[in-house]
């Protein structure tokens, strides 16, 4: 399989994308790479390999750009590029750590809708205490969504929690502010009627403070209060360090103590490392598109990587049409 | 002016609220408490005051009583009681750590709305890095809210900022997943031209991520979304906490030099914790309701009562009364 990446795309771009896509080629010897941007500067970190080649483009999107203008307009850019081989059949998939909207305006207008598929979603995978993390969806394709939106997430949701995460029977829950059946807005008290009628392993309402503790595998909600979690949950663990930072280093004494937890420290950082799991998939794509971190390194676009191909090598895709074509 | 609470809400009561009603005597010398409940339970606390008296009942509203149904039926239970106190005139406000659901109806349906509110806001006032806080409103009371809500959100939460937490001119954000002012769903769109005309001081859209790092005096939201915000800060708090802990006991060696740290982690847990700025407050009210933490302990109850005295001391109901006239 050949998967397509934006190598102009992320905080750390290209060395980072490059360092990634050479170890993805080592580890798997059934996957091919296209690195798509500035073929001089990727060529200060590559080591040629057979299974790695480059197309060269000095257009590239800006984390500043208006996502759908750009898009239109910056045709040459790496990421539409990018998208553009897996539109035309060359690629199997893409990756960009580049402008979110932007990539999912490359997913929606140059790879295309899957037949049936409403709305796509952006579908990150967030951590749990126990390690075992949740996909959240939709995290922000779409601010506003119908009851029958949510449905359809929730079967991609679970499609991609059994072929890729390997989870026989994923607890689909739908994010609510209670647990009752009967709570909630307008949205969730409908959707949540669809819900236990779709056929897929739904669990009932669960509640966003619960969601860490691995309430269920997949939870489902409309963008705006996905991106919205999302965000919370980012910036109060970013703000709990920042505060447990300066209360360690408060005197010298916390400051020794906080030496001899600097593993312990560093591990749960990590825990809380959602690049682990992959970056985020836009679902509901005629091929799987991923948004990586924007501060991805390597390891994060290796991770990436590996994600993508199990997307592509478990037939997700395949899988969701069929499964929509009957509901 | 005198203050009716409900004396058996909450999973510390009623010692906690007695204890917490004691030291608000001796501390603000203007203030006469009421407290509502079982008398018997109340005096294995009390220690007679003059400025304390005790109104007894056995009917209590219990945290799994379903909110609209008890208020409605229990006519006698501690909460409506003090709620009915405030309605008649002989208390100026109340305060209950019982179940919310129910102190939001009585609130509503015993203590009413002033005239021209559409609806009541559930107002919490969270931590921030540096210790000042934020209002968040609605936090709860109503799921669903139109754009005019959202306008009349920002207005009594800037009153309260000023009024009640000193601050001259607070800066209000819409909460919102962009600082754009395109980004959002239907109801922020529209919200936002509102808030710009609204007269108070709207400083635009802010993150959720940037919350706790002090980015507005008020935050105004859909009740769905606020409490969303609210539970995921909460949750999100608690599990890095929980995971700090597993860290730290890890090894002899941890758990030492966590021993050393242990002052500095309690501070830590201290910042995160927000009883420190009162209960929630129950905008759009004719009579101050706060709603007090379920698991508030005396300082709790405490801070409660010195907020509640604020809010009717500045006169709040008046004020927002009065604007809302105007607007």
């Amino acid at each position: 399989m050949k998967i397509a990446i934006d190598a102009m795309g992320g905080d750390h771009a290209p060395k980072e994308t490059v360092l990634g896509a050479m170890k993805a080629v080592q580890e798997f010897s059934d996957i091919e790479i296209l690195l798509v941007g500035n073929e001089p500067e990727i060529n200060q970190y590559l080591n040629a390999h057979p299974r790695i080649s480059v197309l060269h483009t000095e257009e590239k999107i800006l984390s500043t750009d208006e996502p759908v203008r750009a898009v239109r307009r910056k045709k040459n850019s790496s990421m539409v590029l990018a998208a553009q081989h897996v539109a035309d059949g060359k690629a199997d998939a893409c990756i960009s750590a580049g402008n979110t909207g932007a990539l999912m305006a490359s997913g929606l207008f140059v790879v295309g809708r899957i037949e049936g598929i409403e709305r796509p979603a952006l579908a990150p995978t967030l951590p749990t205490i126990d390690g075992s993390g949740f996909v959240l969806l939709d995290a922000g394709a779409n601010a506003d969504a119908r009851p029958e939106h949510l449905v359809q997430y929730a079967i991609m949701g679970s499609i991609y929690a059994q072929k890729v995460r390997n989870i026989e029977k994923p607890r689909v829950g739908l994010l609510n502010i209670g647990t009752e059946e009967k709570k909630g807005n307008e949205l969730t008290k409908q959707a949540y009627g669809l819900l236990k009628e779709s056929g897929i392993h739904f669990i009932g309402n669960v509640e966003s403070r619960d969601l860490l503790q691995g309430a269920a595998d997949v939870v489902v909600t409309d963008g705006f209060t996905g991106n919205m979690v999302l965000k919370t949950i980012e910036g109060t663990a970013l703000s709990v360090f920042s505060m447990l930072k300066t209360a360690l280093t408060a005197s010298f004494k916390s400051k020794l103590a906080a030496g001899v937890l600097k593993p312990q420290l560093k591990e749960l950082k990590n825990q809380m490392d959602y690049s682990e799991y992959g970056g985020a998939a836009l679902f509901g794509l005629k091929a799987p598109v991923i948004k990586a971190h924007g501060s991805s390194d390597a390891n994060a676009f290796y991770n990436s990587i590996r994600q993508t191909r199990d997307m592509v090598g478990n037939e997700m895709v395949k899988t969701i049409s069929k499964v929509i074509e009957v509901n």
